[in-house]
């Protein structure tokens, strides 16, 4: 086993030498190519930000993207391309090694598991670099503007993390700075809350404060929220396929269906507009760019008012400050831990690529142990993947493609239950938690995701722990045993079997998982 | 000399018992009290935020609300209170001394200097407590989005920055991080330039990156730049003044001046909206509340296209993401400089009210240098005073009150120095600097202020090196010296004595500096 912490290398704080501008995917694309020394990457080490390589359109996906990768691959005689991102560039990764494949080009496709957003998320993943720097981050300026709020006394912060549909930022937030409330995604989706009646459930927590004279608190709202009111989803997906349609953004509120228009008229007018705004790399719409807190604050804010005329809310008037943090947390230093896991990662890919596999993403599972117990794999792109059919709006297009899809949080999780539990004495009692900012030595410096670290996710382990128990229902039923014993045995096999050939989606059925140990 | 160092607590990252709601200034005029015990203290200390004796209306000014203040001192019977703040809190406790002396009361009156603005700075002060963590929290964010811009390669962020008036955090975080521009307010101010002046001077820095092939980039805006705009400057006087005339916030636009009303009208509607505000303790308007980057960012963005439509500019659209970092970096975990500064600050007060002293502010000398040299002093409060005169618009009222005012930035000072000398490589090299998050242990936990550091402020250590020099004389004209070197002498000391006495001002002629070593 290789160990990351061994080749960190302390922080600089002198500037890098900013000379490249190679365009991310677009770049590869146009065959823009620099070779990676160790003296160009003296100052990228243990870096923040994708400024080495670039960013453009974050995709490999259109059949003229994909032959313009291929030919550069071809070009360069490339042995390997490793493919750095999430849920999307990672099936866009599965899609161009099979293509490769097909075509016979010899260049091995390897995906790393990268995203501020930690919804890549799987049997095999267990968080993605980055995440833990960006929790860090935000829950460094969420516990800022707590002590804030309970030092002014009088206003509500309603903040807004990144981290698209999921909520993973905003729960492990939650758990580090220990906000007064958190308005999760999921919990909204599962109970089919409408936008009315998340606005009631902030406003019942803020008339309970009231009640203990406290008027002020800090609300987390993760942006893919908006995407999980069921109103709201069904009218961002109207907008999403007359944008497909090339309807003009102008004449789209003037296409909905009544009710979905209702909807639209009834939001504040900087919502809408944002409504329109064009989408992003996977149709989704612009989460970044709507301001669901301000949303909040302004319905709220209508709402505690509503109260106050019947009667039913006496305390101090309502009053809030909105954020969105989320460009600020990335392009951060990274944390020890994201070092140590993107070090590994890399070290991966080479063996991956070295062993001729294609298709693989490189992974490690037992993070939440120290570095010297952390298991390295790489595991098949394809047994990620899934096919799913979107109704997307009236319009019903089902989609067919396979593709990573982003994890939701698990509402059966630990790290979910964790969150329950306290989540009165959040609401109640502030019981806020400083952070501080990410510690490169010291107290504080090695901690890891508290969600990482309180889910239970040995699935190496726990294949492990399978063959125990396979090898003693051999040990038991040996030759001499009685004839009740194996026909109980057989029996009981054959319905395990049975019922696992069921459970198991074919497309993983194939594909073993390599191991590096 | 005693060292703040050596009582440095770790830090916690347990929560603190938030059991005290005493109201900040308004408790004190109600006479709500706690002890502050050792158990008491003990979660706070080496911690951010206000919320131990809270915060409410921050003043002790109307004769109301000085005689509620005298009234609670001698209900307690106190020997001092211990006024923390910023430049009007201060002016506040010049002036609640003095009461208290002409009423006989035994309480003794201390000033701490505590504010995030760094604009309580003078001969005796050389920054307050607080400022260096804010200015740490900020760059280290200023350079997360440096690294996000150079990553994406397609927007211009567009950071305002709080501060109030003077550009102390925004030139700080400035040499801290290193971003392509700063707008200073002072700048501004002095050169006299117009709202359209800053906006062509940011598009031509917009330009000259664009013909590197640089579409990114990241500004600086001080929160009070918005004031140092002569044409701004001047409405936002007249709003103040129909403020105080009390005229209905609808029927101010109605009655501006109509060259203000002229420009109100051109202002996109949330400025005009924003302008119209209520106005904050001082009398200015709240500039927390004026979305000033959102302002420049909708004008350089408009000039852009005008210049793309004649010609002028070939480069990519130019696209702009907005933010104010304020709130967020307050009630962050405070630096080690702050901790230690605060720690001696602390001591110095009781020290000053065993001496007997009121109307005096607890100061510090030779911060750059290791603690050992700290040189530990009380001021008076009213040698920082001074009675200006503002012509607050066209209708000038002459404001005749003593106040500590805000020190604006030194545009002959080392600082801006330095800035200027590379301001030209900040805005088109991408020289971006990433100090990270601010540490506790390590490298950079002893990091200071670099605007402190780099300005030579040993006031004391000049104090002694005039006596030199005046010693010197001494020895020289001793009996025996001829009688010209005798006339000379006189006659170079009578001019000396004359220029000194002029320049003096006659206020703080009086009252001598207590030195504490």
């Amino acid at each position: 086993m290789w160990s990351g912490a061994s080749m960190m290398l302390s922080r600089f704080t002198i500037p890098r030498v900013f000379s490249t501008d190679l365009c991310g995917t677009e770049g590869l694309f146009a065959n823009k190519t620099l070779e990676i020394t160790n003296d160009v990457l003296a100052s990228y080490k243990n870096q923040g930000g994708f400024d080495l390589l670039g960013r453009s359109i974050d995709q490999i996906r259109s059949s003229k993207q994909v032959s313009a990768a291929m030919t550069t691959c071809q070009d360069l005689n490339l042995d390997g391309l490793v493919i750095v991102g999430g849920v999307t560039s990672n099936s866009d990764a599965a899609q161009l090694a099979e293509t490769l494949v097909q075509k016979n080009c010899k260049t091995k496709v390897v995906g790393v598991p990268v995203s501020l957003n930690g919804d890549l998320k799987n049997q095999f993943v267990e968080t993605t670099v980055g995440f833990d720097t960006v929790c860090k981050v935000n829950s460094q300026l969420i516990s800022n503007v707590c002590l804030d709020a309970i030092s002014a006394g009088k206003y509500y912060y309603f903040v807004r993390l990144m981290g698209r549909k999921a909520s993973h930022v905003a729960l492990e937030c939650a758990l580090q700075s220990h906000p007064n409330m958190l308005i999760m995604g999921e919990e909204v989706a599962l109970s089919k809350l409408t936008l009315m009646e998340v606005i009631n459930k902030i406003c019942d927590g803020v008339q309970a404060r009231a009640e203990l004279g406290k008027h002020h608190g800090v609300l987390l709202i993760p942006e893919g929220l908006i995407e999980s009111i069921p109103e709201m989803y069904a009218l961002i997906q109207e907008i999403s396929i007359l944008h497909n349609n090339n309807v003009p953004v102008t004449e789209i509120p003037t296409q909905l269906s009544p009710w979905a228009a209702a909807l639209f008229q009834f939001l504040p007018p900087f919502i809408r507009r944002e409504l329109l705004l064009h989408q992003e790399s996977d149709n989704s719409a612009q989460l970044s760019q709507i301001d669901t807190e301000q949303l909040l604050a302004h319905l709220v804010e209508a709402e505690m008012i509503k109260r106050t005329k019947e009667g039913r809310y006496k305390g101090k008037k309502f009053s809030s400050v909105c954020h969105f943090f989320g460009y600020q947390a990335r392009g951060s230093l990274p944390s020890n831990f994201d070092c140590d896991y993107a070090y590994v990662l890399g070290h991966i890919s080479l063996h991956m690529i070295a062993a001729g596999l294609t298709g693989y993403m490189a992974t490690v599972a037992n993070l939440k142990d120290p570095v010297h117990k952390w298991r390295c794999a790489a595991a098949p792109l394809t047994a990620m993947m899934s096919v799913r059919r979107h109704l997307r709006g009236p319009g019903a297009i089902p989609i067919g493609k396979p593709a990573i899809h982003p994890s939701p949080i698990d509402l059966k999780g630990k790290a979910y239950e964790l969150l329950r539990e306290k989540a009165s004495s959040f609401l109640l009692d502030d019981f806020y938690r400083t952070p501080g900012g990410i510690q490169f030595e010291g107290p504080g410096s090695d901690a890891k995701p508290i969600t990482l670290t309180i889910e239970d996710q040995d699935y190496m382990g726990d294949i492990e722990m399978l063959k125990l128990y396979l090898d003693k229902v051999k040990t038991i039923v040996k030759p001499g045993c009685s004839r009740d014993t194996l026909k109980a045995a057989i029996s009981s096999m054959i319905s395990v079997t049975h019922v696992l050939t069921v459970m198991s989606h074919p497309l993983n059925a194939e594909l073993p998982l390599y191991h590096f140990n």
